[in-house]
C-alpha cells in the first residue's frame, strides 16, 4: 500500500484557484456554505476514506463476496461503511434539507465520490449507488414511495441498484424483455431476469431496491413502451411486517477487478409472485433512467480519474524510493545508484499519468460546476446544454486514458508493477471496467457525435466552443501562455473542420458511415477538451507564481506548469493522426464484409 | 473457451507465400527439410497445442502453483507436458543432428513458439525456458557440462532457467551482487539472492538447472566483471548420486497474469555448500547470456504476439455469435438483432486487433528469416545486422501493441470481456508481462536508439532501410497499391528525418537529452516497420487475386486487404503526432525536476 492516494493540495487547486466554486455561494439554495464548510466536508471525506476504506482495498480484491444459498455475502466492512455513510450524512449530503440533505453541490458531491473512489473504488459502490437509486425516487417517486423508501436508503440499512441490462439487452437497452403486468392492486406483477447488476445482493443491508426498468403488457415496442419500477427484495405487507418478494439473487459473476463489489443475476417472479411499483408515468421510464444514467456516466469518469489517480501516487512513491541505475553521463559503475526519478523516462512516465488525471479531473470538477449552474443559475439552460454535451467525454476521457495512465503505473514498478505485493496491478484491473458500464466507449461515441453535437441545432457545441474560447483568450495575456494558447487555437479549429466534415457525410444521408467513426471523434474531442482544462490550469498557476508564493507552493505551481507543458508536447499532438483518420474517407469498417474476417 | 486460437491459413500465408522460407532448404544446414516437413511440424505442433495445452488455458489460471514447504507445486500437465515435449523432440528441435535435434530454421522454430504461446503461454515457459538455457550450454559449455546436462534438459527431466535479476539489478545488470568463488577443485562457490526466475522451482521435474549471472570475486566492477555460471538445484557428487546443492526457492511471486509459471525467489549458499560450473571464460557472462536474450525477447514478441491473437479470435468468436441492436438506417424496434459484427464500431476494434497481430507476427517471421539467413547465408553479416536492429522492435511493438489489441478484444466481448467465464481477460493480464520481462520497453529503446541505430557507423539501420525501400518498390508495381507506397515512402522519410534530428543532438553531447524520448522513437519505428510488414501482405496477397483464386482464398486476401487498408488509415497516421513529439526540442523530461512531483 502507497502512503498516498491523492492530492488534497490539488483538490484545492481546481476547487477554489481554478474553478471558484465558493462562487455558487451566492446562490440561495448554496447560501448556507462557505469555502470552510467545504473544506470541512473534504477533510473529513479524505479521513473516512484513509481510516476506513483505503485499509481494506486490497483485503476486499483478494476476499471478494462469495454467493452461497442465494444469499451475497459481502465483506463485514460493507455493513460498516453502509452505517457510518448513513449516520455522517454521505449517501443524502447532496440532497435538498426536505430530504435531510446538506444541500452541497453537485461539485462538491462529485470530489467526494473522487475522495472515497481513489481510497477504495469497490467499497464506494454500495453507498454511492444507494445515492442514485435514492435519488430516482426523490425527483420521479410519489410521495408514498418518497415516505417508504428514502429514510432507509438515506441511513444504509437499505441498498440501492439500478437494474437494466439483461441477457439480450445491453447496449441495446429497447430489447428490455422483463415485463410488468398490471393487477389493479396498486402494483404490478414482475417476471424476468437481470443481468448485471451491481450490488445486485448484499448481506450487508436489511433489503435492496432495484431501480428496475420493465415493459408494461402492452406497451409499444422499443425505448418507448420501457417504464420504470421500485422492485424490492423484501416488500412490506398489509400490516407492514416485511415479506419476500419473489426477488432471487440467481448467481454472481467473477470478474476481473472491482471484485469487492458483486454484479449479480436477479430473477424476478419465478413464482409469480414479485411486485413492482410503477414510478411516475408509464412508459416514461428510460427518460427517467437517463437521469440518473447522467449523474452515473460523470460518476464513471470520476471513478476511473480517482483509480488512475491513486495508481500514479502508488508509482510515483514507488519511483522516488527505488534506486536503479545511473545517469547516462555516470561512467563509473561503483557509483551509488540513483532513484528512478532521476532518468528522463520515468519522468516521462510519471508525467504522463499526472497529465492524465489531473486533466482529467479538471474536466469533472468543470462539468460538475456547470451543472451547478444549471440547476441555480440566471442561464440553466446554457449550462445544462455544456454539461450535456460534456458528458460522454466526461465518462470516457478517463475511462480510455486512465487503463493507459494505470497501465504506465505498472511500468513505472517494473516487475514489481506485475506483483500482487503493490497495489498498480489491482487499479489496473479495477479500472478496465470503466469503458464497459453505463454505455460502453461505443455507446458514449454515438451520443457525442449522433446526438449531442447536433442537438438544438448545435448550440451545445457552439457553447462549448465558446467557453474554449474564452480560456484561449485569457491565456492569451500571459506572455508565456501564448505560444500554447495558440496550440490550442488551431487544434480547437482542427476540432470544428473535422466536426464540419462529419455533418456533411451525415447532411448526405450516409448515416453509418457518419457514425463508423464516432468513437475516433470522441477519443479527438477529449484530447482538445483536456487541453483546454490544461490551459485553464496553467493560467492560474502562472498568475499564482506571478503573485509570488512559497517553496512549497512554486513546487506545486511548477509541477503543474511542467505537466501542462508535457500535455502540450506528447499528448495534444494525437490529434494530428485522429484529423488524418477522420478526414480518410475511405469507409472500411463500413465495407469490411463479415465473412472476411473468415480465414 | 474459444473454438480457435490462431489462424493456421495465415501462418501458411506468411512462412510460404510472403517469405517463401522453405527457400532456405537450399542451404545445406536444412537440407532434409521441405515444405512439407514443415508442414507436418506446424500441424503437429497445432495438435498438440489443441489437445494438451489449450484445455488447462484457463484451468492454470484458477489453479496457480503452490509453494508448499520450499517447492513449488505445479499443475500435472507440467509435468505431462515435459515429457511429452522430450519425447516429441520439442525441446532442441532447432539444434543440429548433433545434439539429438532436427535442424530446424529459427523461423519454423519461432511459429512452434507462437502455436505454444497462443494455446497456453503459462504452460510452454517451461519447455521454452529448457530449451534457451540448454542453448546457452550448447554454444558456451565445455564437453563435459554438455555430456552432463543437455541429455536430461532436452528429454524434459531437467527445468533449465536463465537467474539475472536480483533486487538491487532489475534493469541494472550491472549491479548483480551474487558472488562466486572459486575453490580450484572445479567449482565455484556461489552466494547470493535471485528474484524474478521463471520456472525457478517446480515438482514436475527431477532438477532444475540455473544458468546464472554472478561476480566472480576481485572481477572488475561493473558489467565487465559479471560471468555465467551453471547452478542446478541438485548437483551429481563423486559417486554420480545427487545431492542438494544449497539452492532453495524461497518463496514466489502472485502475479496479476502469467500465472500458470512461478516466478521464484532464490537463495544460494545459504549453507556456504553451492557449487557452480562457470560456463566458458571468467567476466564473458553478460555477453554469452545476450545471446540467450536476443532470443527471449524475439520470444517475448512472438508470446505476446500469441496472447493477442487468442484474444483475438476468442472476439471475433463472440461477435459474430452475439446479437445485439441493429443498423442505424432499420428503424423498427421489433425487426431482429443483429450479429455485432455488422456495427461498424465492432469492425473497427476487430480489424484493428487483426492489423496488430498479424502485422507483428509478419515482423516475427520477417526477423526470424533473417536470423535464419544469418546463420547460413552468403550475407551472414548483412542478416546480423539488420536482425539485431529490428529485435527491440520485434519484442516491443508486440508487447506494447498487443496489450491494446487484448484491451480491445475485451471491449468487444461489452461487460462479458470483463467477467471470467470468457478468456480475454485472463489474454488482458496474461500479455501485461511483456513490456516488463526480458527487458522493459525503456532499456529496448535505449537499445535501439542508443546502440543499434548507430552501431557500425549506422549500417544496420541502412541496411533495414534499404530493405523496407525493396519493398515499397515492389508494391509501386501493382496500380492498386500505388498510393500505399507513397505512404510508406513518406513514413520512411519522415523516420528518417526524425533520426537526423536525434543524432545531432547526440552529436552536440546532449546525451540526456538525446535519450529521453528514445521510447517514443521506438514507438515509431514500430509503427513504420509493421506499415512495411503490411505492404509485404498487402503485394503478396495482391498478386494472388490478380492470378485468381476459390472463393474461400478470395475471402482470405480481401480480409487482408482491407486488415492491410485499415493499418494505413488508422494505425500509419500515428506517425505524425509522433514526429511532432520527437521534433520538438523541449527537453521537460530532462528537466522536470523531482522535488517539483511533489504536491
Amino acid at each position: 500500500m502507497a502512503d498516498k492516494f491523492l492530492s488534497k493540495r490539488n483538490l484545492k487547486f481546481l476547487l477554489y484557484e481554478v474553478f471558484s466554486v465558493d462562487e455558487l455561494n451566492k446562490y440561495e439554495y448554496f447560501q448556507d456554505h462557505s469555502r470552510d464548510t467545504f473544506d470541512m466536508i473534504i477533510d473529513t471525506a479524505i479521513k473516512i476514506g484513509t481510516d476506513m476504506m483505503y485499509p481494506v482495498f486490497q483485503e476486499m480484491d483478494t476476499n471478494p463476496p462469495q454467493y452461497i444459498d442465494g444469499i451475497v455475502k459481502t465483506h463485514p466492512i460493507v455493513k460498516t461503511t453502509m452505517r457510518e455513510f448513513g449516520k455522517g450524512g454521505w449517501i443524502n449530503a447532496n440532497q435538498s434539507y426536505e430530504y435531510g440533505g446538506q444541500q452541497i453541490p453537485t461539485v462538491i458531491q462529485n470530489v467526494l465520490q473522487f475522495i472515497f473512489c481513489a481510497a477504495n473504488y469497490s467499497l464506494n459502490a454500495y453507498p454511492g449507488l444507494t445515492r442514485g437509486a435514492a435519488n430516482l425516487i426523490v425527483h420521479f417517486g410519489s410521495r408514498e414511495q418518497k415516505d417508504q423508501y428514502l429514510e432507509k436508503m438515506f441511513s444504509g440499512y437499505w441498498q440501492g441498484t439500478m437494474a437494466l441490462t439483461e441477457p439480450d439487452a445491453g447496449s441495446s437497452l429497447a430489447d428490455i424483455r422483463t415485463s410488468a403486468e398490471d393487477t389493479g392492486l396498486g402494483y404490478y406483477k414482475i417476471k424476468g431476469t437481470k443481468i448485471f447488476i451491481s450490488a445486485g445482493d448484499t448481506d450487508a443491508v436489511d433489503n435492496t431496491i432495484h431501480m428496475m426498468l420493465a415493459r408494461i403488457k402492452g406497451a409499444p415496442a422499443g425505448v418507448k413502451g420501457i417504464s420504470l419500477f421500485i422492485v424490492p427484495k423484501y416488500r412490506s405487507n398489509k400490516n407492514g411486517e416485511f415479506e419476500f418478494n419473489d426477488l432471487t439473487c440467481t448467481g454472481m459473476e467473477h470478474k476481473l477487478g472491482y471484485k469487492g463489489s458483486p454484479i449479480c443475476q436477479l430473477a424476478m417472479g419465478e413464482n409469480g409472485d414479485c411486485h413492482g411499483y410503477l414510478v411516475g408515468d408509464p412508459n416514461k421510464g428510460l427518460s427517467y433512467m437517463f437521469h440518473m444514467m447522467n449523474e452515473k456516466r460523470v460518476a464513471v469518469g470520476i471513478g476511473a480519474t480517482a483509480k488512475a489517480t491513486a495508481a500514479y501516487y502508488a508509482a510515483l512513491e514507488y519511483a522516488q524510493q527505488r534506486l536503479q541505475g545511473r545517469k547516462i553521463t555516470e561512467n563509473d559503475p561503483l557509483s551509488a545508484q540513483i532513484p528512478i526519478t532521476e532518468h528522463a523516462d520515468v519522468k516521462r512516465m510519471l508525467l504522463f499519468q499526472r497529465a492524465i488525471c489531473e486533466g482529467a479531473l479538471s474536466l469533472a470538477v468543470q462539468a460538475a460546476k456547470y451543472l451547478d449552474l444549471a440547476t441555480v443559475g440566471e442561464e440553466s439552460e446554457k449550462y445544462d446544454l455544456i454539461s450535456d454535451l460534456l458528458i460522454p467525454i466526461v465518462k470516457t476521457y478517463p475511462s480510455e486514458m486512465g487503463i493507459l495512465s494505470a497501465s504506465a503505473a505498472i511500468q513505472c514498478l517494473g516487475g514489481y508493477g506485475f506483483c500482487r505485493d503493490f497495489p498498480v496491478e489491482q487499479y489496473y484491473r479495477d479500472i478496465r471496467i470503466d469503458t464497459l458500464h453505463e454505455g460502453t466507449t461505443g455507446i458514449q461515441a454515438k451520443d457525442l457525435l449522433g446526438r449531442k453535437v447536433t442537438m438544438k441545432g448545435g448550440k451545445a457545441y457552439q457553447l462549448v466552443i465558446e467557453e474554449v474560447s474564452k480560456t484561449i483568450g485569457q491565456a492569451q495575456a500571459i506572455p508565456d501562455l501564448k505560444a500554447y494558447a495558440e496550440k490550442l487555437t488551431e487544434a480547437l479549429d482542427a476540432f470544428k473542420e473535422v466536426t464540419g466534415f462529419l455533418l456533411e457525410i451525415k447532411q448526405r444521408g450516409d448515416l453509418e458511415k457518419f457514425e463508423a467513426d464516432a468513437a475516433i471523434y470522441l477519443e479527438m474531442a477529449g484530447v482538445v477538451v483536456v487541453a483546454w482544462q490544461w490551459l485553464l490550469q496553467a493560467t492560474t498557476a502562472a498568475r499564482a507564481l506571478a503573485s509570488g508564493v512559497n517553496e512549497s507552493d512554486s513546487n506545486f505551481y511548477h509541477g503543474k506548469l511542467y505537466t501542462f507543458q508535457y500535455y502540450y508536447k506528447y499528448e495534444l499532438p494525437k490529434i494530428e493522426g485522429l484529423v488524418a483518420v477522420l478526414k480518410n474517407s475511405d469507409a472500411i469498417t463500413v465495407e469490411m464484409k463479415t465473412e472476411l474476417f473468415l480465414d
